[in-house]
C-alpha cells in the first residue's frame, strides 16, 4: 500500500541475507525501516513487536528461515534451519501463522540433499508463501468489498464500519485482512467511514490503523476502546470486521484483546460481526478455542505505561502508581456463535460451514 | 481516607473564602493540594477535572456557591449566587449531582432576607450537604459489605471484584461509592481482590483507583479495559460494582464510558452487576436514560494523547497521527435490565423496586 504515495510492503528482502521491515514501534510518528541480517535479530523484532499481525508474522518467520540459512555453512545448514524453525515458533504463541509458515516451508525442504538446491528451494518457498499471502489478502479485499457494497446499498447512505487493533496492510504483507475490503470498497466509490478502536495496551488502532487509513484517504474516527458499546447502542455502527490470530475448526477466534467485548456488543445490537482471515490463520487441528488456543501474556509494563510522541521523540510515560500490579493478556477468544461469518480468500463462510472451508483449503494446499 | 497514613477528604474548606482540593491530575505520581478562592477558578477546576466523580462534583459545586458569596458585596449577593449557580451547573452535564447540590442549597436560601443571615445559612447548608454525602457513602459501604460478605461466604475463597473508573473516595468526599463496600469488607477481614480497569481515555482506574487501593492496602490488579471480557469469560470475576453519574427512575445508569461493555459481559457470564450510588445521583424526573441523560463529549485531545509520569514530571504523549480524527463521549448509559441491583444509603434495590427508593428518598428529603 502507499506511504506518502510510494508503494511499500511491511517486510521484504533487501538483498540476499538482508531483510527490511517497517519498524511499527515508531508509527504513526516516524517512518523507520529496519534491516535485519540474522534470524536472532528477526526473532527479537517479532517479540518486541517491530512487526506484528498474524499474516505479517508468518511472512517474517519465512524470511527468518532464509536469514538463518544465509548465515550457515553448507554442513551446518540442516541443523541451523531446524534450530531457526524452533526459535521462530517460540517467539509468539497465539497467532498460528508463524508455525504454519515455518512448517509449510520446512516441509518443502525435506527431500533436498544438496545444500545449494536447498538454498534455492528455500528462497523459492519463501517467495511463494509471501506472494500467496498477498494474493489471499487481495482476494479477501475483493470478496469483502462485495459484502460492504451490499450493506451500503441496503442502507442507502454512508456505511459505518467498526474495526479493532490493526488488521490492515501493516498487520499483513500488503492489503490487509479486515481493512482489505475497506480499501477495495473505497476504490469502488462505496461511501464508508471506519470507527477505529484505540486498542490498549499497545494502541495499534490509534497508531497504525488510523495512520493506514489516513495514508489511503479513507474517512475514519479514533475512539477509546471503552466507547465501542456506546457507538453500537446509538446505532452508529453498521458492521464490524476484525482480523484473527487463530481460528479453530468450529470458528472460535483468537484476536487482539478486546475483540470479544466488541463481538458481545454487536450481538446485543444485532450488528453483523465478521472475521476476515486467510486460511493460513485457521487451525483445523483445534476445536475448542477457549480451551486450546494459547493466550500470550505480555509484560505488565505495557499496561503500566504508554508510548507516544513528545518533542520529536518516542517517550514512554507511566500511568499507574509505582509498585502497582497489572496483568496483560494480549488476546481473547470470541466464540463462534458471536461471529456472523468469515471472509476468506475462498469466499464467505458461516461458522457452521467451516468444514467446507477445510475441504477447499486442503484441496488448494 | 488515608494518604500515607493521614486522613484526607477530596475537597474541604481551608478557611472562610478558601477551598482546598486534591488535584487529581497529578495522581498517582504526586500529591498536590490546590487552593481556590473564586467560583470561577473552581468551575474551571471541575471542567479540567482537577476534581471529578459525581459525589465530589456535588460537594465542589456546594463549596463553589460559598466562594461566590464570599467574594460578593451584600447588595450583589443574591444576583452573584444566581450567576454562580448557573455557572456551576454548566460545567459538566452528565452527573446530576452538580445540579442537585446547587438546587438543594439554593432552595434553602430562598426566604433569607438579610445578607448576613444568608451567608450563615449558606455555610450551614454546604456543611450539611457535604456531611450528609459522606454519611451516605459510609452507609453504602456498610450495606455493600454485607453483600460482599455473603458472596465471599458462598464462594468460600477470595472474592474477585471488577470495578471501572474511580468510584472510590477520590470520586466522592470520603469512603467512595463502588469502593466503599470494598473498604468496609476488607476491614472486616473478608478476603478480596479488585480488578481495576484502566478507564481510557483519562485512566482514572489505572491512576486513581489503583492508588486508592494501594494506599489502603487492598490487593488489586490493573488491566486494560479491553481485558475485561476475557476476565469474565475465564471465570475470574465474581461480582462487578461501579458508581454512577445519573440514574433514572427506571434504573438506566449513566456512568463513565466503558461501563456498558462491562455490564454486557457480566450478563453474558451471569455475573452480578451492581451500581453503588447515594440518592443524590438519582434523577427521578427522568425515565429513559438512553433518550434523556445528556452525554458529555469531551475534547478529542483526550483520545489523541495520554498523560503520565516521565522523569519526575507530568508529560503528555501523542498516540494518534497528526491530523487524525477522534471522538470522545465521556459517559455511556447502561440500561436497567443489565443491572442486578443498586446499593444505596437506604439499602439494596433492584431496578424494578426503584419506586420504593423514590418514596423513601422523598421522606428523607
Amino acid at each position: 500500500m502507499l506511504v506518502n504515495g510510494v508503494h511499500y510492503r511491511t517486510i521484504w528482502r533487501m538483498r540476499e541475507g538482508e531483510v527490511a521491515l517497517i519498524d511499527q514501534r515508531y508509527l504513526p510518528h516516524a517512518f523507520v525501516v529496519e534491516t535485519l541480517t540474522s534470524v536472532e535479530s528477526l526473532a527479537e523484532a517479532i517479540r518486541q513487536m517491530h512487526i506484528r499481525g498474524a499474516i505479517a508474522l508468518g511472512a517474517a518467520a519465512a524470511y527468518g528461515l532464509e536469514l538463518a540459512a544465509f548465515g550457515a555453512s553448507d554442513t551446518e545448514l540442516p541443523e541451523t534451519l531446524r534450530q531457526a524453525a524452533a526459535l521462530l515458533k517460540r517467539t509468539r504463541p497465539t497467532a498460528v501463522n508463524i508455525a504454519w509458515a515455518v512448517d509449510t516451508i520446512m516441509a518443502q525442504l525435506q527431500r533436498c540433499e544438496h545444500p545449494e538446491e536447498l538454498r534455492i528451494r528455500l528462497r523459492h518457498a519463501v517467495d511463494e508463501l509471501v506472494e500467496a499471502e498477498v494474493q489471499r489478502c487481495r482476494r479477501i479485499g475483493v470478496l469483502g468489498a462485495q459484502l460492504l457494497a451490499e450493506l451500503a446499498h441496503r442502507k442507502g447512505e454512508r456505511l459505518n464500519i467498526l474495526t479493532h487493533c490493526n488488521a490492515g496492510w501493516l498487520g499483513c504483507v500488503d492489503y490487509g485482512t479486515a481493512l482489505a475490503p475497506v480499501y477495495v470498497a473505497a476504490e469502488q466509490g462505496i461511501p464508508l467511514h471506519v470507527w477505529v478502536s484505540e486498542t490498549r495496551p499497545r494502541n495499534q488502532g490509534a497508531a497504525l490503523t488510523a495512520w493506514e487509513l489516513q495514508q489511503q484517504g479513507i474517512p475514519y474516527t479514533v475512539v477509546a476502546d471503552n466507547a465501542c458499546g456506546h457507538l453500537l447502542q446509538r446505532g452508529l455502527v453498521d458492521v464490524a470486521i476484525v482480523g484473527a490470530d487463530r481460528i479453530t475448526r468450529r470458528g472460535d477466534t483468537a484476536n487482539k484483546i478486546g475483540t470479544y467485548l466488541k463481538a458481545l456488543a454487536c450481538r446485543a445490537h444485532a450488528v453483523p460481526f465478521y472475521v476476515a482471515a486467510p486460511t493460513s490463520s485457521f487451525d483445523f487441528t483445534l476445536e475448542d478455542g477457549l480451551a486450546h488456543i494459547p493466550i500470550e501474556e505480555r509484560s505488565p509494563e505495557e499496561v503500566h505505561t504508554v508510548s507516544g510522541w513528545h518533542g520529536g521523540q518516542l517517550l514512554t510515560v507511566r500511568i499507574t502508581p509505582e509498585g502497582a500490579h497489572a496483568w496483560n493478556p494480549a488476546f481473547d477468544v470470541t466464540p463462534a456463535e458471536l461471529i456472523t461469518g468469515f471472509i476468506t480468500e475462498h469466499g464467505m463462510f458461516s461458522p457452521t460451514a467451516l468444514s467446507e472451508l477445510a475441504t477447499v483449503a486442503a484441496a488448494h494446499a
